[in-house]
């Protein structure tokens, strides 16, 4: 095991050319008259240039770059190469992308991501690092530029968009303006190349200046911008084209992501442990003879520490694209050339050939993606399915390890009272959150709650309306929204979260007040993470002081604490498989339909705050 | 008729967004809150992106940009357009994208040039300017720029890489070094975006510094570097790639043509008058059923005056794909998102799509492509068939007229004389340089010649053995390279032109050394052009006096003009259909085997200089 942390690696690879010296070198260890620092035989070359199979084919690489793609008859005079590697006929590919990914989600700190994705055969992520944004402000965008450059993989960093996503729904903790987003693309320090997904975007609809100039600032740079167009259709669709949008991840069905395709935008076939369209998108497209799959990328968007460790990345989801019909082919161009292609980076990455990055993966069956050996810039990284060379942490300030800003919660600062002109016959009729197992979207049910003499809502855990708050963890204030959500099924206990998208607050919901209590000061304690709880209790914990969303341990130990978090979860009776990721998102005020912030309840299709309670008549 | 110099158009439509108010208004012209300044009506759309019609659609355009693509039914709401336009199920599809031309062989400036391909469909060329920079500077290229910004078309320009083609085989008029190529890029008036062929591949494969310093001073600001690669192949195929070359526009073969785009080559399928590849290798990829053809783009490379006139440009391109079997689609998307996507210009051109701007060509049929109407940025630029927005020309210096500087010349100039030394019994023992007919390459003859009492040459008609010149036009010297050369047929005259590539000397053969110094006495008169002559008389002259290379003609004198003198050539017995394109790559010391240049014969796999005798034993 290397120590990765102490190599140089060369820095902003996509705007990578070698000095004259070592271009020379490649020039000559193309023609056979220098040996190449590796050279990979017998290899089946995946080309996703030309879609197709190249039997004995041999991978000359020098300084990190990939010097010629030649058969073994042309090699008869050329000297050896300084390290060889036989593949035994094994395919080579070039490594797998993911298109969007807020690295977040994983827990992990982006040296232990990257750490994690590694051995999947991962070699490039574009990140949206807004979870962390949101909580410690765009200054954070300095140290992953630090920490992206000694990662053993590219990392594609965007200016997250939309921080906080919703303006005067909630309290923000950080606002990213257009001013900021022109600064940091300005800095040199930091290495950022597009802007985020645009989730704003009834602002770019209604025509609102100042998302107007994020768009314009990025695109007057010559950066992309992505985007974030859930159910967007006809003219609606084409105004956020227009406006500068290249891109969207939120199609759930072949007819809307072929509208996406049709008017021009790249297709981000999702597959996320929060959501993954990928059944329904490759399904549907195969059924309608899609001509050209050259627009399709892939992105996991989300993607949990346990469904990495357990299933994979991008592997994974190409070999389910496979198993649903899609030719191994095709699938592998989707995840390698075409993302390229999206981000203007194929004369970098992307595909074996020669002048690219010698970033490559080896796998014996094209059935089912089972990577073996993972090469970045010609060394390798992974060997025999293991990662060979770990990355280690990056020191950080403390005060990222202190986040989570809040007095101590007494019962009396969570109970849900209402006003007396709401109750009729110890009853108020409300609207509750309905939250749906593995869905953004939540509905909105009216119906008539039970208080006690004082106006207190009763928990009915046989109604299973349960009180949800989201309270202010930035600003050491005792402020916070209460409302009442249906799903969970919590029967005695709670549950609560600082990943609470994407301020990322204390969110929290459970059977009764005093566990509810019990989780958040649990929180404030272990400065942030996941806890559930029964009365007085903590039944189990996974902290995640790192902004409040970060693990600072590795995958192994993170997805550990995770299952005991989950299987704590079923104990207190609740129904969702994993309910800390449903919880997370009833406070994300921008997905439809009714959600919470620290402010209160949104109607999120009126785009305001609305009463709990539901007047009369 | 528009005079379209007093319009003032977006410039850099590359690096093309629109400002926020206009940005404002595509946005409402797309949700149907304002009017669109133009609307297509029953439009049968060529989706490039999907590879698929799609019927009945109308594309709203604003500020000359694509603000939706909608079908009739969405419609039914939304504002009239200040013009509309009823396609009748007409095809619309993206303008048509020539990815590498040479303009001056067109014989036309850039205006009569542009005039000239609008009525074809093409919207966006790729120009390689290396001719008129040879004999102007690269000065010239300030010129150029202004120029392009009055068209109606899109021309991405590129810096030409090697002026001279060769350095030490000729006198170039002008040189551009890798300092040059900098202060070009970085100078704001010169509109230029790329590289040009980089036609010293052995200097790129033997490592010469100040070939791959052009490429890193390229590759450092971002731009791409295009390639020349005849023949090229394994090892230094591999290597030329590696160094940074993007593209190709030499493939004869379609192995040639899959192993470039294996290796990661855009493939620029050449369609030129000079060269045309197309059928051998449309033919031969659809044999191989090459699987993904989006790195293959058309290339005309040369194309002249009559061909432009009465056969097309890519319309002509494209039909001709089509009758050797290409799917129509297949071959739209090769004209334009393909090369869109090439110069990493497609978020910007080459689809129909919103936010892109609105260069569109509608025609009837999808197997002959005949364009009625051309868009360019909203604006309609040909309407059934006619050119109705005539771009006029651009004042230039009067310098540009006066490039041809020479003293007379007397019969003594011109006349072949040998050595004592290599003369036995009356005979030489010669290299003859072999011309073919459409080819740039010619082969060596060695063979013996006749010379009289005086050891000069006697030109022999029945061998077709006949001297051939060329003569420095750059310098006011009496300076000139003699030769022999077979092929030519000429049986009684001579032909002389100032297009001699890329130096542009004259270049002149004949039958008789009376009718040659006709020739090179009148080129001079006339500053510029081609000559055909018989003994003293001239029998047919085009003049070309912008640079000794253009007419400030429109195409149909200049065309006209050039038929006189083929009609000349064959007069005066010339057995080539087209012999001033064959003479004016006899002067190319860059394409082999054998070519005479102001300093003598070159030996070009040699690439030196070599003695027109060869020394016995």
């Amino acid at each position: 095991m290397r120590n990765y942390t102490t190599m140089a690696f060369l820095k902003k690879p996509f705007q990578g050319h070698l000095p004259l010296d070592k271009l020379k070198d490649l020039i000559l260890v193309a023609r056979g008259e220098e040996n190449p620092d590796l050279t990979l035989h017998n290899v089946s070359l995946v080309n996703v240039l030309t879609r197709e199979i190249e039997e004995n084919q041999s991978v000359l690489i020098k300084h990190g770059q990939i010097a010629a793609v030649l058969d073994a008859s042309s090699l008869a005079s050329y000297p050896k190469a300084t390290t060889h590697v036989d593949l035994n006929e094994a395919y080579l590919a070039p490594s797998f992308i993911d298109s969007h990914v807020h690295f977040e989600s994983s827990m992990l700190t982006l040296t232990n991501f990257a750490n994690a994705v590694l051995p999947h055969g991962t070699g490039l992520v574009v990140i949206d690092p807004h979870e962390i944004t949101n909580v410690l402000g765009s200054e954070i965008l300095r140290f992953l530029s630090k920490e992206i450059k000694q990662l053993p993989l590219d990392i594609y960093m965007e200016v997250p968009s939309c921080v906080p996503a919703a303006i005067g729904l909630e309290t923000p903790a950080n606002e990213v303006t257009s001013q900021t987003i022109a600064n940091l693309f300005d800095d040199p320090e930091i290495d950022v190349q597009a802007l985020a997904e645009l989730m704003n975007y009834p602002g770019v609809l209604f025509g609102a200046n100042e998302i107007l100039q994020r768009i314009l600032v990025t695109r007057s740079r010559g950066f992309i911008v992505e985007g974030h167009a859930p159910g967007l259709t006809r003219g609606d669709l084409n105004a956020y084209i227009a406006a500068g949008v290249i891109s969207d991840h939120e199609s759930v069905s072949p007819v809307e992501g072929l509208e996406k395709l049709r008017r021009g935008m790249t297709l981000q076939i999702r597959d996320g442990s929060v959501a993954s369209d990928l059944k329904r998108l490759v399904t549907g497209l195969l059924e309608h003879k899609l001509n050209d799959w050259s627009k399709c990328v892939f992105a996991s968007d989300d993607r949990h520490p346990d469904d990495l460790l357990n299933q994979g990345h991008i592997d994974h989801t190409i070999t389910k694209a496979i198993n649903l019909g899609l030719d191994p082919l095709l699938a592998l161009q989707i995840a390698t050339i075409n993302a390229a292609k999206h981000l203007h980076l194929d004369h970098f990455l992307g595909s074996i050939s020669p002048g690219k990055w010698a970033n490559m993966v080896a796998f014996s069956k094209l059935e089912t993606i089972k990577v073996t050996h993972v090469f970045y810039q010609g060394l390798q990284v992974v060997k025999n399915e293991k990662l060979i060379m770990q990355s280690q942490p990056l020191p950080f300030p403390k005060q990222y390890l202190n986040t989570v800003a809040l007095p101590e919660y007494q019962k009396k600062d969570v109970i849900l009272k209402f006003d007396s002109k709401s109750v009729q016959e110890s009853s108020v009729k409300v609207k509750i959150i309905g939250a749906i197992e593995k869905s953004l979207l939540t509905t909105t049910i009216l119906d008539n709650v039970q208080v006690d003499q004082n106006n207190v809502f009763i928990p009915d855990t046989s109604k299973d309306y349960l009180p949800i708050l989201v309270v202010d963890r930035h600003h050491n204030v005792l402020r916070n929204g209460k409302g009442i959500v249906h799903g969970f099924g919590i029967k005695q206990g709670a549950i609560g979260s600082t990943i609470a998208h994407d301020t990322h607050n204390i969110v929290v919901t459970g059977s009764d007040y005093e566990s509810i209590v019990t989780a958040i000061n649990k929180l404030k304690e272990q400065k942030g993470g996941i806890v559930v709880t029964q009365h007085t209790r903590v039944l189990a914990s996974l902290p995640l002081p790192f902004g409040g969303l970060l693990s600072t341990n590795p995958i192994t130990e993170t997805a550990n604490l995770l299952s005991q978090v989950r299987e704590a979860t079923e104990t207190i009776g609740c129904k969702f498989h994993n309910p800390e990721m449903t919880l997370a998102f009833m406070a994300l005020p921008v997905i439809p339909e009714l959600k919470i912030t620290d402010k209160g309840i949104v109607d999120v299709n009126k785009f305001q705050l609305t009463s709990l309670t539901v007047s009369s008549g």
